[in-house]
């Protein structure tokens, strides 16, 4: 039975969970924390929330969502066991697992707690671009399932897949290792592409009528919020730079290959990375 | 009055125009050239065109859509307008713009072409992804309008109002530099994305698990074609290779903060960037 839900962070991610859950569960009551006054009250307004709580409050609680920038969790985490109570589930949906899962390593409560990383979102933020059914049929990343209650695990999937997201157990580790190249060097390839863009048009606003379909969703992602994503690339720091540097590298070479007229290896560049169609279709 | 039309190359861009047109002229016939026996079989079967046709044939048209990569395009321009009458009006839809109008400055049909640049597509091609209203409600970039014969000016303006097109007017040395940071880099971009993600999970297939709609956008591109794309890059050599060190210098100065700790840059970087959404709800 979950009866109280407290959703900490009422933005996109925990909003729009928030909306799923009332509406497969409309006899739940949510809850909504947020530092942001502002964010509460549009999430009031929007129906988000039922209710607005504070950290005592979560003794209370039947669910967590900690759905807030991955700094402040690493940071409210342990305090949020703190409160809890013994039949809590405390779950947490940051884009990092490694330096979240230390900070709870050795908590009382630890078992009450479950890492994990929903694949999803847009480019928006705050609790107006939350919306339902973001989550079906996406992925959601589990870290180190062993070490939540097996109960708690049980209730959690079943909320899951009641949502209709598809589940997928990973280390923490290997999670930000690879999700550095699936997500996080997407982010910073998109924004540098606005930042050229921008300085170079900035005196010629027209020129942005040339923009087409191809622009507008190759930076799509650098709409997306810098208060979410620079705690993700300072907790994820290693595995970014890294992913940098090989990006950095075939970009110079792709412009090496151009200086020296070698459009047979331009072709070839283009040609193999086209297999990226039989890649995506294989996971749509 | 447009009786005629021929598309040379029935692919995503002429075989869209072939749909527009036949669907708001049906008396139109549609001949179809292209060097590819497939594509021609297809554009038929799919009802693209209504027959085939060689460029010996071209003295008939009342119009010609030149749709070929931008490499063939210089080539056989000159050609085309060999072939033609007094009254056909030729087209060419290129990504690039300057050699193709060097191409044809002097030949003694200039004034029965047109040069421009829909900006319109998607990342498939081939008569199969030929689509209606591809052109709807997109910028149409003509240049050197002043070289073209002033009724055939009146009849091309005509057909793209029809089509929903919006018309704006430039040189070919303003449209090669901007579209380089418009267009072509957003595909490189894209392209050095997928190489660097193939790259590093080709033995772990199922990483491409973690692929949301994030990496799905911003690698999108990658799935163009390189037939299509080699030339133009080779077109727009100077002004690509231009955008790419702008690039790269803005990639690695983001690496380098990154490095120093420095997450205020970091987030003055993406805050900043945050701009090109007020820049693309402007243009949408």
């Amino acid at each position: 039975m979950m009866e109280k839900i407290y959703i900490i962070g009422v933005g996109l991610i925990g909003g729009s969970f928030a909306l799923d859950i009332k509406r497969l569960h409309p006899e739940t009551k949510i809850f909504g924390i947020d530092h942001n006054e502002a964010h509460l009250n549009e999430a009031l307004s929007l129906s988000i929330i039922d209710t607005t709580a504070t950290l005592d409050d979560l003794k209370h609680a039947d669910l967590v969502i900690v759905a807030i920038p991955v700094n402040a969790t690493v940071t409210l985490l342990p305090e949020i066991l703190d409160n809890i109570s013994d039949s809590t589930l405390v779950i947490d949906v940051g884009s990092t697992k490694e330096d979240i899962c230390d900070a709870v390593k050795n908590h009382p409560k630890r078992r009450n707690f479950l890492a994990m990383h929903p694949i999803a979102g847009t480019e928006f933020s705050g609790p107006s671009a939350a919306i339902q059914n973001l989550y079906k049929g996406k992925t959601n990343i589990i870290c180190e399932v062993e070490d939540t209650a097996f109960k708690l695990q049980e209730k959690a999937l079943k909320l899951f897949s009641e949502i209709g997201m598809r589940v997928r157990y990973m280390k923490p580790k290997a999670h930000d290792k690879h999700i550095a190249y699936m997500s996080h060097l997407s982010h910073i390839s998109s924004f540098m592409l606005g930042k050229t863009v921008i300085e170079k048009e900035k005196n010629e606003r027209d020129i942005f009528d040339m923009a087409g379909s191809g622009f507008e969703s190759t930076v799509r992602l650098a709409k997306s919020s810098p208060e979410m994503w620079t705690p993700i690339f300072q907790q994820n720091k290693t595995n970014v730079i890294k992913t940098l540097e090989e990006y950095i590298s075939n970009l110079k070479q792709f412009k090496e290959f151009m200086e020296q007229d070698d459009f047979e290896a331009i072709y070839k560049e283009m040609k193999d990375t086209n297999h990226i169609k039989e890649i995506l279709k294989g996971i749509a």
